[in-house]
């Protein structure tokens, strides 16, 4: 399985993913889904998110504007999620922020995601080592964060994404490193969150590759992000070329983005 | 009243547009009723919606990211709209997804929109008819759905707007065809959703011509959509110049996109 | 301390800003605190706020899309604010439309804000004085709206901040007026939120000063405005124009825009 023919798939079945995410990321996070050929759905209520993750190739949850009422449906959806054997992705976003967050996390880890991804910060702190996170920005390196994500893959079974300069991911045995990007993708905000979804799109079309689709999913930000930065002027510009170079991407340039680590 | 002329007096009066939709949409829904001439406001608490409504020139509702806790809101707002004589749209996203958006559609349907705007499949299923909806994208095509809306209308006496790649819309009696538009707009998330809050900028300026109030925004969209697909690169250009397109709308080629049906 | 300085500071120390402001502004907002070099996190729940609120430099309140739970959220984050000494801003989006609004604000202003930003119709009702505001838009001109800021400054003891053709910052006594911006920047919404949010970014620099420091924030959208409109072809264009404006900011530009009132 080659990340083109995944890509590919992707735009052929064109997967429903039910993303539970937060406020900021909504639009930007729908609009990636779009450009890539996946159907995103946002539904959050605990009244339909259970029923609603039955129907979906995939559920992602993302805590960023986490509130209590927020957190019954994504419990709701990754139960569902579990029983009716579907794949779902975890976003911690500042979970060691607040006490409130923290718990969160540790409610949602024990549903078991197929795939988290975060900053070095988050994937540290969810590893119960000491990081420099503060607030949703990473103060770590991807680098000092690799033992973390793998030990929090062995100890969870998911596979764990590290997303900044170089990615990193892996599944407490194989690993991978993604290149590519720009420096204005930080500059942007929901970059991450949009990615947590498209790794829904593609764990949905490979479910039994987790480690491969995630890895498609951060080299298509690694390609597209390189092209939006080759011609942006700043972030506001970047945000739309990243969208148009996301729909234009050719499947055949993301082998390159990727490495064994 | 030609169109042209409907599109004059929007943005003469620049109607304030009560919306209550989703978290995806609100952002660009707000900017294309700017951009339109019109004055949007999202407002959704239930202490306050029916206050709201009040002093608006219209209410549109639309479902896509609901809570029964907006759903108090969505009622509040109606229920005042009808009691001060204000038009209201209502757009049923993906209600045939759950029970909980069935069952919030069906009470809101009994309020008595003004104007009902759907895709194909959503028009389909409200009517009764078995559809290929999965999500919030639709199965079907606009001309499949011709005979659900007008029997919805009849049903209803909303007028019944159902677009796609050529528009329909009817009151159960005459019934037009919009024309325009591009490809790109199912690849740009909320375009749907913030039509409809343009039909209420519409129907705030001729409450008593819902359909031509209807026909006037689906034509503008298909305008600048026309316009804003000749120089976009993909989504993501597309959505910032379909903006401008629309800021930049000569009245004069509404008209044209029109036909009776 | 000159304004160049404190953009500078403000890029150096990239404070964390924790914003609770409305859903169609989150997006935008964050963009443009990370455009200008600030941290952005937006954080409601009632269970995290407060605590939140104490790690960050400085809090932002908007009341746009207000509901009984958010504002739980926004008075413990104040009472964080004000516990730990940290300067908090508040945004009375069309307080006077509704009486939940209305209460909602007297309440915040009991918290003592440290710098009030509003268009001249909500700084007037907020003084006390009668305003043509009608949603979220501006009835009044700034210069109408002086005198109100004056006296509501001298009242609160909050620097008061009035955006409009020229802006006019004051604490009660010293006042400034900030020239600058564009025709466009209306027309595209969450303008005035996303500046309110960057108020807060300066202030968390500068605490001891926030009259300079909101003015620093006023001539920073003033300066971004007019060369985005330079070359933006409507409000689409605009938008992201003025991200990438403010990413490129050079601080002493910044002086030219603020005069003595």
């Amino acid at each position: 399985m080659t990340y083109a023919a995944l890509l590919d798939q992707l735009r052929r079945e064109s997967p429903l993913v039910h993303c539970i995410t937060n406020y900021v990321a909504m639009n930007f996070a729908a609009n990636v889904l779009l450009a890539a050929g996946a159907s995103p759905a946002m539904v959050h209520a605990p009244e339909e998110a259970g029923e609603f993750a039955r129907i979906a190739g995939a559920v992602t949850i993302n805590i960023g504007t986490l509130s209590s009422h927020w957190l019954e449906g994504m419990r709701a959806a990754a139960e569902a999620a579990n029983e009716s054997g579907k794949p779902w992705v975890l976003d911690p976003v500042a979970h060691f922020a607040t006490t409130f967050r923290s718990k969160a996390v540790e409610e949602l880890l024990a549903l078991r995601p197929t795939v988290i991804r975060g900053n070095a910060s988050e994937i540290m702190a969810l590893a119960g080592n000491a990081s420099s996170g503060r607030g949703v920005d990473s103060g770590d390196s991807v680098e000092r964060a690799e033992a973390s994500a793998t030990s929090l893959a062995q100890r969870t079974r998911a596979v764990v994404a590290i997303t900044g300069e170089v990615d990193f991911v892996t599944d407490g045995r194989d690993a991978l490193r993604i290149a590519g990007g720009s420096a204005l993708m930080p500059k942007v905000t929901a970059m991450g969150c949009a990615l947590t979804c498209l790794i829904g799109g593609f764990v949905a079309v490979a479910p039994a590759s987790p480690l491969i689709a995630t890895a498609s999913a951060l080299a298509c930000f690694g390609v597209a992000g390189s092209q939006a930065a080759q011609q942006a002027a700043g972030p506001g510009s970047f945000a739309w070329r990243f969208i148009d170079a996301l729909a234009a991407l050719d499947g055949n340039t993301l082998q390159a983005q990727v490495m064994p680590a």
